[in-house]
This record gives C-alpha cells, structure tokens and sequence, in this order.
C-alpha cells in the first residue's frame, strides 16, 4: 500500500472519531412540491436547508427555458467560451448581468466558488504581483483559494470597518490593494457595513470585491443584492455573484467595468480552459434574473418567512443566533452533537436541516443552518420550531422546562 | 482611474497588438443538425473545433434524460453535496463511473478544471506537504493549477520515460512522490506512452494520476480511455476524466481506491465549498456513459473519420501536425495569421475552426485545430481539406501550386 492510502484511512478514521466525518444524505428534490424532497426509503422530508433560497430552481419558468434549450441546443456546450462554446445565451446572461448590477460588463464563470478563486487569483498575479490583500476574517473559503498566492495579504477583523481601516494606513503607499469582503455571510447571517467598507477603500485608494453570493436575487429593489439596498453598487469596484442559490440554476459570475471584465476573460486561466455552461443552464439563468428583477412580493415573503421562523424558535425557548437576514443559525457548539441532532430531526420527524461542522465553521461553533424559502408554510415552521426543540432536550442542550 | 484600470487596459492593448486578443465567435449549436451551428446573422456553420467529439450532446440519449430529471427535479441543485444538493443521480454516477475505470470509487467535480485543481492540490498538500509532483511538461493548464502550491516540483521532458526515471532516481527517498501526466494531449494529438509510464511510478513508489479527458469515452473497449485500451488500468493510481467532451454533457471527476475518494470528499475544498451539478445533468451523465460504453461503432467511425481528414489534408498539400488521435492541428505558427486564416474559413466558407493560440499553445506553434466527429461527412471533409489549402494559399503559407 502506498503511504498516501493509510494517510487517507487514518485522517479518515480520525474525523469519524472527532464526530466529523460526512455522510452525505442522498434526498431527491421535487420540482413542484419543494421543499418537499423524498429519501431513499420514499418518504417525504422536508428540507430547511436548501440554497434555493427563493424556491426558484423547480419554477416554471426555470424549467420552461431549460427544456427549450435542450430541445434547441441538447445538453453540452461541447467548448471553453472560445472553442466553440460561446453561444448568444451566454453573451445576453452576461448583458444582463452586468444591467443587473449597474456595472459595464459581467463574466459568467463555471461556479460562484470559480468565479472568487480566478477572479481574484488573476487579479493579484496581475500588475508584477505587486499587491496587498485586505480580507475580512470570515470570508469564504472560495476567497481565500483565490488569494493564496498574493504576495502580501492582511485578515481584518470581520466587519471590522475601523481595524480595515489601521491596516490600510499601515500599508505601503507604493502597493497596490484590494479588499475583500462578503455582504451576507452565509453560517451566521450578519450583514456587512458595505457603504463604510467602500468608503474606506476609496479614502485608501484600494480595489473593493464585493462577494454577494448569498444575497443576489434577494436583497436590493431589482434584487441586485445589499449593495442595492444601501444604495452604493455604484461605489463597489467588482461585484461577485452566484446564479446557483436564489436564481435557482447553476454558475457563478463578476460585474464590473469594461475593461476589467474583459482583462479577466483574456487572462484568467479558470475562465479559459474550462468547457462553458450548457447552453439551457445559461438560458435558464438568463429567465431567471429577468424574472426576480420584478419579484417584489416573493422577496417579501421570503423576509416574513424568516422573521418568522427566528419568532417561532423564541416562542419555544430556542435562541437562534443573532443574524439580520434570511439564514437563521441554530448553535449546538459539538460536531458530534450537530450531526446527532441532524440525524434525529430527519429520522424521527422527517426534516432536513445540515450539521454544519469544522471546517464550514470553526470548531466550537458547530450549528444547525435553517434557511426558511417562500414556500415554507406557516405549518411547517410551526413543526420545525417544536421539532427541534424536543430534539435539543432530548440531548440535553435546552432545559426541560424551556419555553 | 484606479492603476489596475490601466493596467488591464494597457494588457488588452498588447493582446491586440500581438494578434492574440480573443474575440469569441457566438454561434448557435442545433441539437439536430450537429455540427452545424448558426451564426448571428442565421448563416449555417460547419463547426471543427467542437469538443463534443463522438456528437452526443444532442442526442436523444442526453436531451432525453436530462428533460425527464428537469420535469421531475428543476433546474438548480440547490446546495453543496452536503448540504442537500446530494441526490441519488449523483450517487448513481459515481458508482458507474467507477465501473468503468475498474476503480472502487469515483468522486465528480462541476468541471474537468475543478477535478484536477482540487484533487491534485489536496494530495500535495496531504502528509505534511511533504511532496515532490512529477509533471510532463505539456500538461493541462488545470494540472499545473492543481501542482502550484506543491513543495517540491520536477518537469519532466514531454513522453520521456527516460528523462521521468532519472528524476525520479534522483529524488529524496523520504519524500512522496507523485507523478501526473495525460492520455490524449489536446493540442497536439499524440497519446502518452501509460504502460511505461506507469511501470516507472510503481518501481519508484509514486502515486500515478492520469489525465484521460480527451480520451475517455473515445478509446477503449468500453470507452473507459487510453488506459483500459493499453490494458494498464489498474496499474495508474488516480484517473481524471470529464463528462464534457466526448460524454457530451458537463462537469469531471476521478476515480481511485475507495479511501482516495473518501478522503478527498471529505477534504477537497473545490468539491466541499461549491454547488453540486444540476441533478438533470447528473441525470444526462449517467445516461451517457452507460450508452457510450456500448457504443463501439460510433468509436470506430470516430477513428475512421479523423483519419479520413489527416488524409484529404495531405491530399490537397496540406500537412497536419503528427497526431495519433482524432485530433488533427494544422500548424500555423502566428498568432495574427492563425486568427485570420480562420477568420477567412468562417466568413468565406461558412467553416468554424478555432486559431489556438498562446497562452494555450507557446508562441510561435499557432495552430488550426480540427477536431473531426462521427456527423462530419464525406463530402464535410471534402470540403474542408479544399477550403483549408485555398485559404492558406491566399495567406501565403502554402504554395500557390500545392498538391
């Protein structure tokens, strides 16, 4: 045996030790009866922890798109963008995009987690590499992947927009940089301070990359995200996005001006050499951000359902964790525990919500992510509610008496 | 203006002035009429350079499956594989995937690029990062990503067994070692030589990772690459394949001893920390290995058609780059004039090939590259082989007396 497989059996034996080791459950998602999904036996679950945020990916108007292309185009776009894979679905998705998010130009890229590694990889290999790196502390780990490589980089405490700002001074004049920061964070669903972060950046002379992955379609008048909302896309240099949680398809991308965009697909070996979206996935995205510019009421409703989910975990004594967005955090602070308590709700009550453990979150931090979608009836939150709290007495993590 | 403004700027300049600057064609793929394509103005194109190799992307085989999936289960997966993007297609495929190499397990990636860029960098940084990577010289772009942050890194001469050997004789015997190569290499066409190769990765103790993504479904009895067509599967550790080409859908993978797998599930980030591929395109993958791997036919027509082109080419005076695979370049040696030869077949000839030039290819090797189907015919190849010498007699790199 090589000694690269008894490393793999014993770093796998010893996460199945510290109660980290991932089963994945294998759930079928239902298009019309989400966030209903069935489990391997057939029976029905109930998922509170899709990134479908909106419930879009089983919309008609998704599957409408995609079937069409598939008719039109079949399914492989057989070629990078610039051998033979580039198609008017791409090019308009990327149009409106760019619309979307009041910039000149957007790059649509494989994943949102491509999207952050080469977009920001090829922007710090750029200029002689002559760069720092400014990055809040909780950023993704997409992020971090794209900023490996960059010569000089500094962690700011997270939403820290004062520590941001003593790094920045501290820096050499002559250096170039960027800072990096993500507007909702999706493990504990805070909201960064995103008017004060451009501000410093622009007082600093510093790129600003705006990772919005969690909030686009969501958030903001036409669902462009929290830089809408607050008003200041304007003031972000560039702008990072997903099309695969609340537009409900699949894919990632960046906005920002003309010439950026086009550096980033002439340069960027993430982007080049990697076979394009299938044409029904762009055609998909392309009805899918049209659609949710005018959804005013689904995004409504998605607000409400949050808000009253985190009331109905009060009203039975579970204190969910202080966020101000739709994700709605529940702290079990043990791996093992996380994962017994995931196992419990959906084997005993037939509902879906993920262990989230190290290295997702920091150790200690282990929690359960509930992210309540439109289509989460107020029944259903009322069972979630009285599930979860019978569950975390019976592991004793809430007082018998509680609520 | 921001300095990296002007730098991008000033880079596009330079693209432009040294003809490399990328303008993507944007042509419509026809499921049906494969391979022709329309272009903006609705003129049919022969498409050459589509990486859809065997044309199975608009086959029923795939638009059928993937139609049912999306009817069934939306577009968007929805979340990671942990997080309620695992549905039973995806276990499905992975399991077939494994088959067909022969390997206990396999893992699948949203692309090619991912496979090989989180697999090969969660190896090297695995045991300490006590690592030395062996690479050939022409690998993929995506390899060399994976390889970026290894400890220690030796090229070795492209094919060379030899050269490979000696460096691998010369290396520390306390450091692991790990050598990475490919089948089908996609820009020039010829096939590495796996049986020696491998046999000198197990006399020197090194984990083998194979590259078979311009191979796999093309070449073996049941389409599972190079490898299963030199009988030496099972000597090669690791294999790296795509569902994009000749699978004709989207997405890559590897496949390896089960607790390899495992432990990269459980460790690589670029598979952890990103949405997992629509369930329709797990669906339509699935479908496609099991159809291709029955498909001997269509493999042979493939072999038949590629040679069929190498010959027209020498037919009309026009040499083609020594390439033992269906891939046939036509060299054209620079960039300005790659482009405007091939900018001439599309608007002239209504023929799409792609100019391949730096930073795919190194400078001074530009090259036409043709990559020839089961649905070219007869009178395509014809066609092709007479438009190809007319052009490059207009650009001067043939003689006006040519065949």
């Amino acid at each position: 045996m090589h000694p690269f497989q008894q490393y793999c059996r014993d770093e796998l034996d010893r996460m199945k030790t510290e109660g980290r080791y991932r089963s994945f459950a294998a759930l079928t998602k239902s298009r019309r009866g989400f966030p209903r999904y069935t489990d391997a036996g057939g029976r029905e679950i109930t998922v509170w922890s899709s990134n479908d945020y909106l419930g879009l990916g089983g919309s008609d108007v998704l599957a409408e798109a995609a079937r069409q292309a598939i008719e039109a185009h079949g399914v492989g776009s057989g070629g990078t963008r610039n051998i033979s894979g580039n198609t008017p679905a791409h090019e308009a998705l990327e149009r409106e995009l760019a619309l979307l998010h009041g910039k000149e130009a957007a790059l649509v890229f494989t994943s949102g987690y491509v999207a952050n590694q080469a977009a920001l990889g090829t922007i710090l290999a750029s200029m002689g590499g002559n760069w720092q790196v400014f990055s809040d502390e909780k950023n993704h780990n997409s992020m971090i992947a794209g900023m490996k490589n960059a010569r000089a980089k500094s962690i700011f405490r997270h939403n820290d927009v004062a520590h941001l700002e003593e790094l920045l001074a501290a820096a050499d004049p002559a250096v170039n940089k960027l800072v990096a920061f993500e507007s909702v964070y999706s493990m504990d669903g805070d909201i960064g301070p995103l008017a004060e972060l451009a501000a410093v950046c622009r007082r600093h002379g510093a790129l600003s990359y705006l990772d919005e992955v969690h909030a686009v379609g969501m958030y903001g008048a036409t669902g462009a995200g929290v830089a809408e909302r607050d008003g200041v896309s304007d003031q972000i240099d560039i702008i990072q996005g997903t099309l695969a949680k609340a537009f409900g398809c699949h894919g990632g991308y960046v906005a920002a001006r003309a010439e950026v965009i086009d550096y980033l697909r002439s340069a960027a070996a993430g982007f080049i050499f990697t076979t394009s979206l299938p044409p029904a996935l762009a055609a998909a995205a392309l009805a899918s951000v049209r659609h949710v510019k005018g959804a005013t009421a689904l995004r409504a409703r998605h607000a409400e359902r949050a808000a009253r989910l985190k009331a109905a975990f009060r009203e039975v004594g579970v204190e969910p964790m202080p966020s101000v967005s739709h994700i709605v955090p529940v702290p079990v602070g043990d791996a093992a525990l996380c994962r017994e308590v995931s196992r419990l709700l959906l084997e005993e009550h037939g509902l879906y919500v993920t262990p989230i453990n190290y290295p997702t979150v920091p150790r200690g931090t282990e929690r359960l992510r509930f992210t309540p979608t439109p289509r989460h009836e107020d029944a259903d939150i009322e069972r979630v509610a009285q599930a979860v709290a019978h569950v975390l007495r019976q592991v004793g993590l809430l007082r018998a008496d509680a609520a």
